[in-house]
């Protein structure tokens, strides 16, 4: 299954309008052209919503949200949802601020996401409507282990209910759910935590899948976490001795760059709750 | 000749102002570094001219323009024509939405480019005054192949003379032209439009022949879109089976880096028509 | 002694908020994250004061300020100080504008940062309230040989006497000191200047490296400063045949999350003045 959905990726080509922090933007635009997509970036609200138009899929990350940019981000939002296209939201370091946290609440009131993308820290915040994030990783506390995660997937259930997104967390253990049936991932390394922006660079990719397979948001959503976490296995093996983070950063894209639709289907590794 | 114009640079070392999109800023001031040329980002009205002023180049790309650097590109612009100092425009997505096709064409009626360095859909938005690009790649009838050769070395003249800027269409196959000589380009590798921001740091390093070589626009420019090309060569033979995309971008701007003025001289794949 | 300051950073892993030019910012991530730290970026005024009260130090940067980033750099400031947070400022490109130079001297009116990282051509333009640097490298004229060296530690002492800010003006020989004692440094490699943004991770380094080691702010930036030149080294080491300014780049990151703490200890080459 997830191979087709990484094929759709590859023939569709979707553009994908991302309004994203400053911080990993490359990155998010070279992982869009890795796995088959194209980026276009624009955070300026006079122009936001006509870009949107003009694509297939639209990503908000609301890492280094600022005044210009918020409203940019709503109107991209709601033009999305007029024209049936996909939205994916990455609420970076909601609870972190309040301005982080109304922000993303705002865009969960105003806009319908297909998929929110987060750490279980962020999604909290979200389902409280409050928070206390430490930054931009999920808190010691919010950590989902073998032990957590059937509480964890109620949450991811009870919030995906609630919002009609598609929930996408991730972390040790992913969770992947529409508030019926919940993908938990096991794909990934440690060491992605090492490299800025493997979060943004998944809701990114998500868009993408998202764009790509209209009427399957959750399969496409999964097969996104799976191919991330399996790009971050990839590119983890390959590292050298004399290697660390920017070079694993590079081959993270790499990877997904090289995967075939065969390898994605092998290489991913879920159960369906 | 293009031997010459890389050794200038070299020797010159210019400074060049950039007021650039933030997706590509690093590629583009590490390009310039690698070609010898020094960056500075400024898009600050406040202290845009002032920063020009200290410079011997400008670049002008309004991807991601917004609301307060759109006047420091208009005023950065100024101040380079007043000073005798080359400016580049990069027109980013002109056609993709309006704020970009207007921005670029109050750029071209308030300031002199010595170069305009953009895809065939950016430059026909730019000649008819409006546009319909599909994002920020040329659209498919856009595409400049042998066949449509001829007519597309036509336009690019024509834009060239009714300008009076050097025009320089980059594509699969590149027309750089001062309205008079064309030369017709075909170095470069289909990947390189995997990489986000060749186009973006092909400006930058236009920019730095420009500036390097004073009186030689149409030749400096010529250079340095061989040179690009010549390192998307370059970079491609050296990858492995695991490098991707992001590999290829590091390789790229290594091959600027390590590239001699005979290696340039040798690789430079050009006619003049 | 170099070897506790950075096993302190890996043990403590310290949160930095940094407010930082958009060209480096993701290196600076990435070399938070190499080094043991955690970054997170906010440079909107409303959310500037609550993020550095989530984090244990701050680095202001002034490259690519605005009139939006500037209030949220004095008010993030004010709080680290408020919270007796060490503050770092890297005064990029003082003297090459107005705004730059006097966003700088009105940081250091209105917040008492630990340590103030720049070049000697930005140093000196703080330490006379003005100045005429020619871009974002040090002038020539402002060079620090064996041969100008005792002159420029003089400098150093009196600025970090007049300022109470831990003086770190890096370049051939990069100087370390709190208007007492001198570190003088010669750690490091010529290429590093062709690498975008060295002096920005530097700068970022600093702030993880104070942070995490309280009380000792001379002995944290003279490590800090080590650290990256030691960096430098091992990267250089590297360079294949093929890698040029990209690929180091990505090495000096890589050496600095694989520097053990003995191994800074052993290759710090410095002198107590």
């Amino acid at each position: 299954m997830f191979d087709t959905m990484l094929e759709n990726v590859r023939r569709v080509h979707p553009l994908i309008h991302s309004i994203t922090n400053y911080v990993t933007v490359n990155d998010c635009a070279n992982i869009l052209l890795a796995c088959g997509a194209s980026p276009i970036m624009a955070d300026e609200p006079a122009e936001a919503e006509e870009i949107t138009t003009l694509c297939r899929g639209l990503c908000v990350n609301i890492g280094t949200l600022n005044s210009r940019t918020i409203p940019a981000m709503l109107a991209a939002g709601r033009k999305a949802n007029e024209l049936g296209h996909p939205a994916v939201l990455d609420p970076v370091g909601a609870g972190a601020s309040a301005l982080r946290t109304n922000t993303a609440l705002e865009l969960l009131r105003q806009v319908r996401f297909a998929v929110v993308r987060g750490n279980m820290s962020e999604v909290r915040t979200l389902a409280r409507g409050s928070g206390t994030t430490k930054g931009v990783d999920a808190d010691a506390a919010d950590r989902v282990t073998e032990q957590t995660l059937p509480a964890a997937v109620s949450f991811a259930r009870a919030f995906a209910k609630n919002t009609g997104c598609v929930a996408a967390i991730t972390g040790a253990i992913d969770i992947v759910t529409d508030g019926e049936r919940a993908f938990c991932i096991r794909n990934g390394h440690p060491m992605m935590s090492a490299v800025t922006g493997t979060g943004c660079q998944l809701s990114a990719l998500t868009a993408a899948f998202a764009a790509a397979n209209p009427g399957h948001t959750l399969e496409a959503a999964a097969a996104a976490v799976c191919a991330m976490g399996l790009a971050g296995e990839i590119a983890h093996r390959r590292l050298g001795e004399l290697d660390g983070n920017a070079s694993y950063r590079n081959y993270i894209i790499d990877a997904i760059c090289n995967m075939t639709p065969e390898e994605l289907e092998r290489g991913a590794k879920y159960e369906v709750r």
